[in-house]
C-alpha cells in the first residue's frame, strides 16, 4: 500500500483500513516512522533502504504462513514503489497468485504520488500529458536514462524528475537538465520541491538556464514545464488551454 | 480536491475534511452523485461536462464572495483535471492569489490519480517511467498528439492512453495503437481498464497487436507496456528490475 507524501491527511481510507486490519506491517524505516502513531499491536518490520527484494521476501514469506501483512510505500506503492517488486519475486519463485491454499494474495492500494503532491504546492505544473522519468542508474543503464530525457523533452512533455540526487549520484542532474535543454527553451519553468508535505518542505521555481542553481537531494522531485508553462504569481501553471481556445467564457 | 476514482474509500483524509468543511460544493455532475453522501447541508452546484471553464469561474466568482468552495474533479484535480482550470481563469482575470482581502485563495489537495488505480487492478504496469498521454485532440492538435506517442514509444516508455475514445472521437485509438506499435513489439502486454474502482469495472489484457479488438470508451484507460513488461498469473508486471540484477537474493 502506498502511504502518500509524508502527513497521514493524505492517506486514503481504505490504506488506514488496511494498516488497522493487518497482522505485520513491514516497510522502509522512515515510512515506518511517519505511520507509527497509527499502529496499536501490528508486529513492525522496519528495513534499510536498497533492501527492496528482502523487504519483499520477508512480506511474501509472512503472507504465506498465514499473516495479514501491510508492506507500506511511501508515495504510490506502483510508481518507484514496492508493488512490482512483490510480483518480480512472486514470478521469479513460481508462486500461484490467488485466494486458494497455498497462493499468495496480493491486493495494491494506490496512494497519491510524490509527483501529485509536487505539483499541487506548485500550483498546477502537470495538467495534461507528462513523464516521470527517475535518475537513478542502479536498475537502468545511464544511457537508457539520456535516450528517454531527450525523446520526452522533443515531445515536449512536462517531464517530472525522480531521484535526482544522492551521495553517491551527483552529477546526473546537471546533465539531465542539459540534455532536456537541447529541446526545450532556457526560460521553461522548474519547480524544485523537497520533502513535498512533510517537515521542512520547501518549493523553489527557476528557469530550466537557472535550475543548475538549484538546492537538490535524494529527497526532492524537479517538475520541468512544457511550451505552454508559465509562472503567475507564484504559482507554476501548465494551461490546459481552456483560455486560449474559448477565451474567459462566461 | 482531487476525489480519486470512484469509491470513497481512496479520498484521502483531507479531501473528506475539505468537503465537510466548505460551504459550497462544484463539480461535474457524476462526480457529486459519488460524493452526495458525505454532504450535509453544503450548497451544491452541479454542472455538465465539456463546461470547464464556466464551473471554475463559478468557483472563482463564489470563493471571491467570501463562500468557502471545494471544487471537485474524478481522480486527480492536478491531471487532466479542474487545478490548472482556475489558475488559467486567475491569470487570464489578472487575480491576485494570496490571503489577503480581494485576493484568490487557492489550495490544490491532490487525489488517486486514474492511473495509478488501474494500475493497481492491473497488478503493477507502471513502475518505473511512464508517461500519460490523452488522445482528446479537442485542445490539443492530433499532429502534437501523434508525435509524443510516437517519441514515448521510442523512449521505451510506459505510456497511459486517457481519453482514448468518444461518441465523437472513434478513430484516434487505433491510429495511436498503430504508431506505438512502430516502436515496440506486437507481443507488448497491453492492460485495458474500464471504470477502475467503480461499479462495472472491467480489466482486460491484450498485447499490443491484439488491443485494436478491447471494448473501450470515455471511462477506459490503457496502459502499454514497455520492453520489460509481462503479463504473469493473469496480472501485468512491469519489473523495476531486481530480480535480473541481484537475483532472487536473500
Amino acid at each position: 500500500l502506498g502511504l502518500g507524501p509524508g502527513k497521514t491527511q493524505v492517506m486514503t481510507q481504505e490504506a488506514h483500513e488496511a494498516l488497522a486490519g493487518c497482522g505485520v506491517v513491514l516497510g522502509h524505516r522512515p515510512y515506518i516512522e511517519q505511520i507509527k502513531h497509527l499502529l496499536q499491536g501490528q508486529k513492525v518490520i522496519k528495513s534499510a533502504m536498497t533492501k527492496e527484494l528482502d523487504r519483499a521476501g520477508q512480506a511474501v514469506d509472512l503472507a504465506l504462513s498465514g499473516e495479514k501483512v501491510a508492506l507500506v510505500s511511501g508515495g504510490e506503492s506502483g510508481i518507484y514503489g514496492m508493488a512490482p517488486v512483490v510480483y518480480e519475486l512472486a514470478k521469479a519463485r513460481g508462486l500461484k497468485l490467488g485466494q486458494g491454499p497455498g497462493e499468495l494474495k496480493v491486493k495494491v492500494l494506490p496512494g497519491i504520488p510524490a509527483v501529485a503532491a509536487a505539483a499541487a504546492e506548485l500550483g498546477a505544473p502537470l495538467s495534461h500529458d507528462f513523464a516521470c522519468i527517475s535518475l537513478s542508474d542502479r536498475l537502468t543503464p545511464w544511457e537508457l536514462i539520456e535516450k528517454r530525457l531527450s525523446l520526452t523533452a522533443q515531445a515536449d512533455l512536462v517531464i517530472a524528475l525522480y531521484n535526482p540526487k544522492s551521495k553517491n549520484r551527483t552529477w546526473q542532474l546537471d546533465r539531465a537538465l542539459e540534455i532536456i535543454a537541447e529541446h526545450k527553451p532556457a526560460s521553461t519553468p522548474v519547480g524544485v520541491v523537497r520533502r513535498a508535505r512533510r517537515e521542512g518542505q520547501s518549493i523553489n521555481l527557476f528557469t530550466l538556464e537557472g535550475a543548475k542553481e538549484a538546492e537538490v537531494d535524494m529527497q526532492t522531485l524537479l517538475i520541468i514545464g512544457n511550451a505552454q508553462s508559465y509562472v503567475y504569481e507564484g504559482k507554476m501553471i501548465t494551461p490546459r488551454g481552456y483560455i486560449n481556445k474559448y477565451g474567459e467564457g462566461k
